[in-house]
């Protein structure tokens, strides 16, 4: 044995180590191509995204500008900005500062059946989504979650189809009727009048509705489109009320109180800013309407993407997460995003101001209990007024290059439109700019007579 | 300098490569532990999946059973097996084979606007997620892409209601007719009279069909819940065809030539087994129809999941280069697909020979393009008949625990069942066993009295 190792000499093992050491680096450089591979992939597809677009179908775009461009080439300041849907793309640079914390990885084996949890009500939900979703009202002390039942929905819209579906009665002879205090958000009565059901009827204002019978009543709060907080108008019985509390997050609004109704909407775009994932979710008191609801979800699209509720559960546990760390040094989503809107909203006002041809909502401080801080609210969109002689202030913002949504779609006149605040910084910029330079003396010219 | 190179001693070289190799051993360990650690997270997650739930909502489970279990205790023998939905869990055993070649990386910052690609008519289709089909379809020779749009949506059910959407007219009094020969898919009757529409109005058997006026025809081939190849019933004017073609793929048929149709669809779910993503994709060839298609999508659900578009695109990858790799050790999907149900036809039609109470369709072999062979059709589902006495095949099966579709679903009468043939391989043994046991002599202990 020993005659063995005296073959070894201090060279030959010399030798036999940088031999190691090489074959640990290749390992090493091997599996961190592999990583490296798909995230560079990541990249690459996002800034293709980010390229501009020729020849859109959608004529211009909200999403084709690079969030990291701080400062933009001279012929790109004439291109049209499109603040009509409320893409929150302002988002991107806060999950950027975040790394790998929020990345996902799936397997090819992993979530392939229909069924997520079929020992649930709604089999289709993730068990993970469904507790970080819990977790996160517990954190932000926004939404009462005890005896509520949780339904995933692919987006809130498909909620809100859910929900009107659950709430209607297969055996009556009279739809029941869909109402919501004007402004409303558009696609309220879009999708509610699109597939002329007999089991609801859209019928506008609530304010103005005076018909026998039941009603869904929509309150939206913080309201889509001007941002106030809203309660139901109709104070009479027959009706259901179904809340939408997609803004109810403390980056738009002070949380005054734990929101406890029976049916409540909430969903991922609006409070981490991943509309892509086209992930919602209700908060439902009756056992029944939360049955139903499972049940147009089963026949519209049989269940929910898993993916997503996957990588949704994990964006909600690192806002969660951040929320939860004492360290000074880690900024929570929800601050991330207050800043920014505070710093929107006044160089909104200041532009607003500086033109002299708009004017926006005021809206009265409250106290918000998640922050402990004293603020007015920061709506994720500007509700617009344009003044005299503007007419048609969607007409008149589009001549100047600023796409955005006409008071008329929201049941109001055309001196209004609805503007998101949550696209990219250069494009918000771009707009703030644009708008302070439009002013009376050169109205003709905006005006492009 | 060459002093300094003095201090160097042999035995000091190798002390400092051997603390290299430990650092080396440290960092690829670091690595390796971050990937294992989503990897053990997502293995856990199937795991607990994979158990047996108590109190279930649906009153038994098709998902339960662990994929790889081979044998069961004897308690398990007794258990419910639920072959009512097409749950296509028999694909996980080739993607735990494929390992880590399907897996997917997506960082928290990615995919985050609504938007996919806003040059294209449907503008929330992933680039990747379009190419992958095109390729596989291709590759396969299954249908014409060729001047076709593709549209994305959430599942094939999705893209189903996109096109009664599309086709309906908004300015007619009356409502467009919907129409399927029977044995039709049960969905199409649910999903069109759920929301008493006023644009479309099922009208059910096509070959009883007599009305005037327009129709939407839906030809499935090969049908569901049957499986044989179909064609259009209906030879007049005033109609438009829907083929669904979930099922037209190679291990569930010969691929005798490309379908070259106006509307087609398809769903990732039967193609390589995962349901839980919600993606299908339509080929259309008419720009309008299209458009309304996509418009339906944007109101129903604002898009379609970004992270499950990314995830098919990665998954029909793999199986395109499955397809395409030389390398006899490589089983592409369609063959692993195929194998097994060859295994599990010949397996269900000995069981049924066995028995003597029940009756399958019998299918023609015909030629597959795609693979070369000549084999009769292997449908995903069996279309099973009960033979006298036994009335009510559903209601007979269920009180031996076997949880199928009956026929009245599909338009038919009670003596037709549709059972699942895609579950996983031990709940398909366990069905098949019990099955080949019912018989003439032991059928009055099988019915329960």
């Amino acid at each position: 044995m020993a005659r063995f190792w005296n073959v070894f000499t201090l060279r030959n093992l010399l030798v036999l180590s940088l031999a190691i050491n090489v074959s640990f680096m290749l390992r090493l450089v091997y599996v961190t191509v592999d990583i490296k591979r798909e995230h560079m992939m990541a990249v690459d597809r996002s800034q293709r995204e980010a390229l501009p677009m020729q020849g859109a179908y959608l004529s211009v775009s909200s999403a084709t500008s690079s969030p990291s461009l701080a400062t933009f080439p001279d012929g790109d300041r004439d291109r049209a900005i499109n603040l009509d849907h409320g893409d929150p793309t302002m988002y991107e640079r806060f999950w950027q500062q975040e790394g790998d914390k929020a990345t996902i990885v799936i397997p090819g084996w992993q979530s392939m059946s229909y069924f997520s949890d079929i020992g649930n009500l709604c089999w289709f939900l993730e068990p993970e989504f469904a507790r970080q979703v819990l977790r996160l009202h517990k954190i932000v002390g926004n939404a009462v979650t005890e005896n509520r039942h949780i339904v995933v929905g692919t987006g809130s819209t498909q909620l809100f189809q859910a929900v009107l579906y659950a709430l209607a009665s297969q055996d009556s002879e009279e739809p029941v009727s869909v109402v919501s205090a004007a402004p409303y958000y558009s696609s309220y009565q879009a999708i509610t009048e699109c597939l002329k059901s007999g089991l609801y009827k859209w019928e506008g204002d609530a304010r103005s509705f005076a018909k026998e019978g039941r009603f869904i009543e929509l309150v939206t709060s913080p309201n889509n489109p001007d941002g106030f907080l809203r309660d139901s108008v109709l104070n009479r019985s027959g009706g259901v009320l179904v809340h939408d509390f997609a803004y109810y997050w403390p980056q738009y609004t002070p949380i005054t109180s734990s929101a406890d109704y029976d049916i409540m909407l909430f969903t991922v775009s609006k409070t981490t800013g991943h509309a892509g994932m086209r992930i919602g979710w209700a908060l439902v008191k009756d056992r029944e309407i939360a049955k139903r609801m499972v049940k147009y979800i089963e026949l519209n699209s049989i269940g929910v993407s898993k993916d997503s509720q996957l990588r949704a559960a994990k964006v909600l546990k690192v806002v969660c997460d951040s929320c939860e760390s004492s360290s000074n040094t880690t900024e929570s989503l929800f601050e991330f995003a207050y800043q920014l809107m505070v710093e929107r909203w006044q160089n909104l006002r200041v532009a607003v101001k500086h033109s002299g041809m708009f004017s926006l909502p005021e809206f009265s401080p409250g106290f918000c209990k998640f922050t402990g801080r004293i603020f007015e609210p920061l709506p994720a969109f500007a509700w617009l007024k344009c003044e005299e002689p503007i007419e048609d202030c969607e007409s008149f913002l589009r001549s100047n290059k600023i796409l955005t949504r006409g008071g008329r779609h929201f049941g109001v006149g055309p001196q209004y439109v609805r503007i998101s605040l949550l696209d990219r910084d250069d494009n918000f910029d771009l707009f703030v700019e644009r708008l302070s330079s439009i002013r009376k003396d050169n109205l003709y010219q905006h005006m492009g007579e």
